[in-house]
């Protein structure tokens, strides 16, 4: 069953908002894209891209008639959004959202919207974002992309199926999980890479050696602390966002660190290389299946 | 002042000894080279590629005769290859070598030498190695690529200028450093993100998760894990010979990380930001004086 939206309003006109408009376009799939943001400039470069077709500063004027609401702004401003939409929103209109967590974004549609979680669904489509903003937008960025959507009891079963349909569109691959289980597993693939990779670059800040020890670092070095280079109040929002997965996940992190540690201190070679051969050996795997059709 | 030298025993074929070969030979910088290992295959290899003139596996033999050996094995091998080659070494010839830990291979040359440290400079290429093998070897690995030598009293200086031209023949930037120092520098840029790679990889394993997390890891993860896909092996080898220096900066890092944690515990919305763009702005200014000329 194919896809098609004739008004769609797009909270935040970003890489991932931005995106989503261009591959719905690319497939004809929406017919009128109304772009809400604050950032003048970045607003005016959408409209010149043809991501977007109209736009406001104000989201409950963007989601007036609108036939589906894509809310693709940080975590922190989630809420406020839902609560200055709800006004506008029609009794049919959906509403989706792009998220890293998902358990606090249900708690805060349940609070705001009129109809609650009935035609809210929660949605994270994971593609990466070294680049951001509206001039990183691609049609393509979610082809071959997981998107997870976290379903609860009061979804409508059509809302839910709607927003899936255009999530294939894109090209991704949709899967349902349950909101906690998305905001654990996301943890541990995502939030704690990114503060592990912050702490040690603040670790190596703190070292008082007499050179600049970043001058002696290389492309191991660079690659894993490339996610160190995001931006630090979108991975506050999410931080504090999945607060309760992550910090479980990073207690959990600390204890397999401080096995690994004992290892080293306490001479054990063999266990030294059994922990590192079987990280290499799942790494691995997860590259081959990164790489299967 | 250029390099060049008659009769190259190169002790390890790998990536790291064979771009140096490579390199030297580019350069015409060498007239004839023994490659020395254990591998038939990988000096077969070595000598179809003309990375070496002459293959053999025994380092006593190797370096019979030889006017430079740079001893290009793991870690764990080192002191072993010392002890090995020590009767053949003529009283002229220099010996270098290429491991990421230099306060255990200067006590080991110390050891196992008759000269100890008077024609043993110890030196660390700095180069990344994705790949291993002398497959893999390029003439321009070392190319705007640091080397670190770790100089001590013993050396005669004449053996000290003679490595180092070697290094700056391969186009490589030459810098003197303290043995201890250098141990301690690598251990932050270098072993403890290996060291956290590969925890974090046996962290997610250790989930009880009802999915697969790796299959919702995206590109951040990739990066961030990349090293985690080194040789198990070689790495227990430089977590072991750099000990000290590695489970110092560990406990460091592990404290770093409380503060953070902690931070998103409290609720510490500013807190979190600032500890974030603080490591941001110190990695985004590593990749600009990476990419200055």
């Amino acid at each position: 069953m194919s896809f098609s939206v004739g008004r769609l309003a797009l909270i935040g006109v970003g890489l991932i908002g931005g995106s989503l408009a261009r591959a719905l376009r690319e497939h004809g799939a929406v017919s009128h894209v109304v772009g809400c943001g604050r950032d003048a400039g970045n607003l005016h470069r959408a409209l010149e891209l043809g991501v977007i077709d109209e736009a406001t500063h104000d989201p409950l004027e963007a989601v007036r008639g609108a036939d589906m609401v894509v809310i693709a702004v940080t975590l922190g401003a989630t809420g406020d959004i839902f609560a200055r939409i709800a006004p506008g929103l029609g009794t049919d209109t959906i509403v989706t959202d792009v998220g890293s967590a998902k358990r606090c974004v249900i708690d805060a549609a349940r609070a705001h919207l009129s109809q609650g979680c009935a035609r809210f669904i929660a949605g994270h489509p994971i593609a990466g974002a070294e680049h951001s903003g509206v001039e990183a937008a691609r049609a393509d960025l979610y082809v071959r992309h997981r998107v997870i959507l976290t379903p609860v009891t009061e979804n409508l079963p059509a809302a839910h199926a709607t927003v899936r349909r255009m999530w294939e569109t894109t090209g991704a691959d949709v899967y349902d999980m349950d909101a906690d289980l998305h905001d654990e597993v996301l943890a541990a693939t995502s939030h704690l890479p990114h503060l592990l990779a912050y702490a040690l670059v603040n670790c190596l800040l703190d070292l008082d050696t007499p050179v600049n020890v970043f001058d002696f670092a290389a492309g191991g070095f660079r690659d894993f602390t490339r996610i160190a280079s995001s931006n630090p109040a979108m991975w506050r929002d999410i931080s504090m966002a999945n607060r309760t997965a992550l910090l479980a996940v990073c207690d959990r992190f600390e204890h397999t660190l401080a096995a690994l540690r004992g290892a080293i201190e306490a001479g054990d070679d063999a266990a030294v290389e059994a922990g590192f051969g079987r990280a290499k050996a799942a790494r691995d795997e997860f590259l081959r299946r990164r790489a299967a059709p």
